[in-house]
This record gives structure tokens, C-alpha cells and sequence, in this order.
């Protein structure tokens, strides 16, 4: 397989940069894995999209399923390029309409073993137009959020506060911004319920200029590990049985009903021949539904729903 | 709770026989269940629509959880009435644009426990236009197909005999086209994979006139248990173990990925406000989701992908 070469310098830094945060994060997974005594290790696959194909590029998928801590976690690079830009991309850059464009990024979605250990999610992404002739304009997307089965606030707190902080130097109001932006988009409508506790979400960023604001998504993408490790090492080692694990599976039946019916990327890319086992690393390993589960009033379970899977002040 | 009246009394005997159906199915289902020596039973659970909402109207969910033979066998019965039907009904009929309607159906799919019987789903629906001042006019759809795990032709050749003598009365050609207008319905595109061995389906239904197309429509809807329950009872007695339980549920993922990503009736109906818990009946109870699972070749689980995931003439 062939690496294909970025269309310009700052792209090969971007994809360099791409390729050793999902390393870093699968080595510190890794880790936590070894620490824990488990036999499962990350299967690395890279992949290249076949010439012919409408969108050109390779990726790499690192996946490790059956661990000890991690029942399933998987990150995914990619770096696609094609031929015209589709029109959803350039609604508000009409400019820029049918241009060549390069896409990157890196995402990943954990499904920890333990009921107590929160799922979560992170992306980062950088799409570049490539106009003919001239110079490249490039645009960003990102963010992560949590979804716990079993609510502990200090760990929301932590979460929210690494999110808050990392992007503080980047602008006084980026971190609202950006917690409202995970609200709105985390949300099951037919549910009427938040994903998990949020987090921060950003798409089509280029307000701090192309240096600013990938400096600003490199920040987000090289705080993950301390937004989340700190939550697995403090829950991971907590007991659970088998009424915990029941919700847990239960609850998972709805990550699965958010990423099938209202992620753009993850059903936009079934939709239109995208690499189906790369776009659904973000599935569980198993999920389980119940017809109108009854949940305990003032139970744990219920208090999930009460008061995490709604729209809150964190920090 | 009070049963709305039909706009006229060829609905309320729509209406009835669809309630008889309903019962009649689940009833049989109890009855294998009871001989299996199952303890759980059919939850039944008639709802209602608030009155304010957008849709009127009322139902009753059958569903048996957790049975010996049938893990999660979910049957709903529906009728509600709207003011106005929407663009997408209309498109071919636009003399009827905007006019107050109501539709009524039964809808089930039952995920069996052993990965030897097959998943079943069957549905059969009648929408009406009310225009003010004129007759009601009626369309039909409806259909059933079957999704095993481990295939056995005999199965799917009796599964699709009854599909085809049940419409031979009603006209030569419809078996074929609905045989066809099935394999292109269940579809899994993102996998270019069938959703299993097929059977029949159609929408938009009224060629036969409207007595003969209610009629063939109810013949199908009695059709469904001769043509599911002796392979029910042809392979429950099959012993299984852990393998064959593993790649069930894997299996069932892809069911899940069908409903959520291209069911239009799933789909539509979670992103439209539909009832929730109704329309997830047909979700597994349990699923896995596995990175590039191996198949070994040969092997009757790739036999399921090669001989029987694929469009092919069974009778």
C-alpha cells in the first residue's frame, strides 16, 4: 500500500500529527489494558480504498475487542481525497463548490467491560479544499463526550473541566459554545434524551484562522487522554454484577439507535459507500433492547436518566 | 381509553379483522411457547395517542420476552387517523393531496432463541384517503420475509410456496414482482448483502380494486403462521451451542443495522415522531457487533452468506 502524498506540506504535518495521536491513545489503552492483566491486544489493519473508487486514500484501524477493561475499543484514521467537494460542504463556501478536497482525521469510540466505566467518543478532522491554482482553505471539526451508564458527577465534572480548560486559551467563549453544540447534536430526539453527559462538538471551524484553528483541534485531540484515563482508573476497579451489566446492555441499544439514526457521519457513510467496518468501530460489542424497560424510581438507573442524560451545567 | 370510530364501516371491519389477526398470531405463538414449557408470557399493552397530538388514533403491543422458544416476539396492531396525508402518499395520486386520511396495520417480527429458527417479520397495512364530500379511497402493503442464521433450503423453498400460492388467486405475475420488489427492499447496501432469504412485499397496493386488494392483503396476513410455524417447529428441537449462539447475535446486528439505516417505516418513523417503543418492537433483544469477523470458508456460516444472503429463485 501506498501512503498518498498530501497536496501540501502543512497537510503531511496535519496527517503525521493524525497518525501519532491515534498511537498514542492506543498505546495509553494498551497500557491500561496490560496494567489490568489482559490477554487482548489492538489489531492494527490498514487499509486503501481500490483505484476506481470515488474517493481515493488508506487509513488505519486499531481495534482491540475481548479485553479486560475494554470491551471493545476501536480508532480509526483516515485520509480520503476526491475529485469535488459535495455540495453539503460548500453550501456556505460556494467559492469553493466542486473543488478537489482532502479530508483526515482520527475517531474513536471505547465501550469499556465495566457498567461503571463511561463510553466515549472523540474525533478530530480537517477538511481542505484544494482549488485549482490556489492556495488551500481548510476547515476543522471535532470534539468528545462521555456517555456513563452508572452517573458519578465528579467524573462529568472532570470531563467537562479538561474540555473547558483546553480550549480557554483559545477564546473566552469556545467552551460554552462548544458544550451547547455537543448538547444539541448528542440528542435522541425520538427518545427525548441527551446521549450521556456531553462534552464539546465543533464542525466547519476556521474562525481563528487555519493556523489558530488547528492548533486549537491538535489541543482538543492531545487532551483526550487526560479527559478520559483518570475516569477508567477510578471506576475500573469498582464491583458490579449482573443487574449492572443488564443496563449497561440496555443502555447501549440506545448508542446504537443515536449512531444509526442521527450521526451524519456514521449514517451519511453507510449511505453512500463508505468503509462500513470502519465507519461502525463506533458499535458495541453487544446491545441489548426491552420493550418500556421498567426502571425503580430513585434507583441508580433511574437517577442515569434524571439527572445525567440531560442538558446541565457541568463547570 | 376509547377506540376511535372508523370513518366508515368498511374500516371498522378492516380494523377487526386486523385485531383478530393479531390476536390469532400471538395466540399461536403462546401455544408454542406453552409446549415448550416456557413461562413468560405476552405483556399486552393498548396505548393511546394524546389528544393535541399530531396523530390520532390508538393500538395495542403484543410481546412476549424472554421465552423458551421466542427471545423477543413483538406483534403491534395500530390505527391512527391524521388531517392531512402527507406529500410522499400523494405523489402518484395528486387528486387526494392534503385530504384527512387514517391507516391502520399489524406488524411483528419474532426473534427466536435458537439460532437454527429463523427471524420472521410480517406486516400488512391499509391506508385510506377521506376526501370530504367523496368515497374513501384505499391502498394496500404489506408483506413477510424471513431471515435465518443457518440456512436450510427446505426451509426457505416452504417459506416462499406459501408466499407464492397464497397470491396465485389473485394473479400469475404478482408472486414474481413481489418476490422481486422483496430482495430489492431488504437490501443491506452498506454490505451489498440481503437481509435474508426473502418472500414478499408490497406498497401502494390497489390494482385488484379495493375489495379484491383488501382481500388479497387479509389473504396474506392469514397466510403468516402456515407459512413460519413448521419451520418453528422443523428446527427448535436442533441442539446448539455457543458457537452458533455467537454468530446469531452477531447476525441480529445486521437486522439492527437494516431497520435503523434503511427501513423507511423505522427510519421515518423515529425521525417523525412516531411511538418509540412500538416501532423498536423489532429490534433483537440481544446483538454483537465484531471488526471483520472471521468466516471460515466452507463452513455453514458462510454457506448462510454465499447460498442463502443472495437474490435467488426458491420455487
Amino acid at each position: 500500500m501506498t501512503t498518498p502524498t498530501p497536496a501540501d506540506p502543512q497537510a503531511a504535518e496535519v496527517r503525521a500529527w493524525l497518525e501519532g495521536l491515534q498511537r498514542r491513545i492506543t498505546d495509553a489503552v494498551a497500557a491500561v489494558e496490560a496494567e489490568a492483566g489482559g490477554a487482548a491486544r489492538f489489531v492494527v489493519d490498514p487499509w486503501a480504498k481500490a483505484p476506481g473508487e470515488p474517493l481515493q486514500g488508506d487509513g488505519v484501524t486499531r481495534i482491540l475487542e475481548g479485553g479486560a477493561v475494554f470491551e471493545r475499543a476501536g480508532c480509526g484514521f483516515s485520509h480520503v481525497r476526491g475529485a469535488r467537494l459535495p455540495p453539503s460542504a460548500t453550501q456556505h463556501r460556494p467559492e469553493l463548490a466542486g473543488a478537489p478536497f482532502e479530508a483526515m482525521g482520527v475517531s474513536l469510540v471505547f465501550h469499556p467491560r465495566s457498567p461503571y466505566v463511561p463510553t466515549v467518543h472523540m474525533n478530530v478532522r480537517m477538511i481542505a479544499a484544494l482549488p485549482a491554482g490556489r492556495a488551500a482553505v481548510r476547515w476543522f471539526g471535532g470534539g468528545m463526550d462521555l456517555t456513563p451508564y452508572y452517573g458519578f458527577e465528579e467524573d462529568a465534572v472532570h470531563f467537562h473541566t479538561v474540555c473547558r480548560d483546553v480550549l480557554a486559551p483559545f477564546g473566552e467563549g469556545l467552551y460554552p459554545r462548544f458544550k451547547d453544540w455537543c448538547d444539541e447534536y448528542f440528542h435522541l430526539k425520538h427518545r427525548d434524551e441527551q446521549r450521556g453527559v456531553g462534552g464539546i462538538f465543533f464542525d466547519d471551524f476556521s474562525e481563528l484562522g487555519q493556523a489558530g484553528s488547528l492548533a486549537m483541534t491538535q489541543s482538543v485531540g492531545d487532551a483526550f487522554l487526560r479527559a478520559y484515563l483518570p475516569i477508567v482508573q477510578r471506576r475500573r476497579h469498582q464491583a458490579w454484577g449482573e443487574r449492572e451489566r443488564e443496563f449497561q446492555l440496555y443502555r447501549r441499544g440506545r448508542y446504537v439507535e443515536f449512531n444509526l439514526v442521527w450521526d451524519r457521519g456514521t449514517h451519511f457513510g453507510l449511505q453512500s459507500g463508505g468503509r462500513t467496518e470502519s465507519i461502525l468501530l463506533s458499535m458495541p460489542p453487544l446491545a441489548a433492547w426491552a420493550y418500556r424497560r421498567p426502571v425503580e424510581e430513585g434507583s441508580p438507573e433511574a437517577e442515569l436518566t434524571r439527572r445525567f442524560l440531560v442538558r446541565r451545567a457541568w463547570v
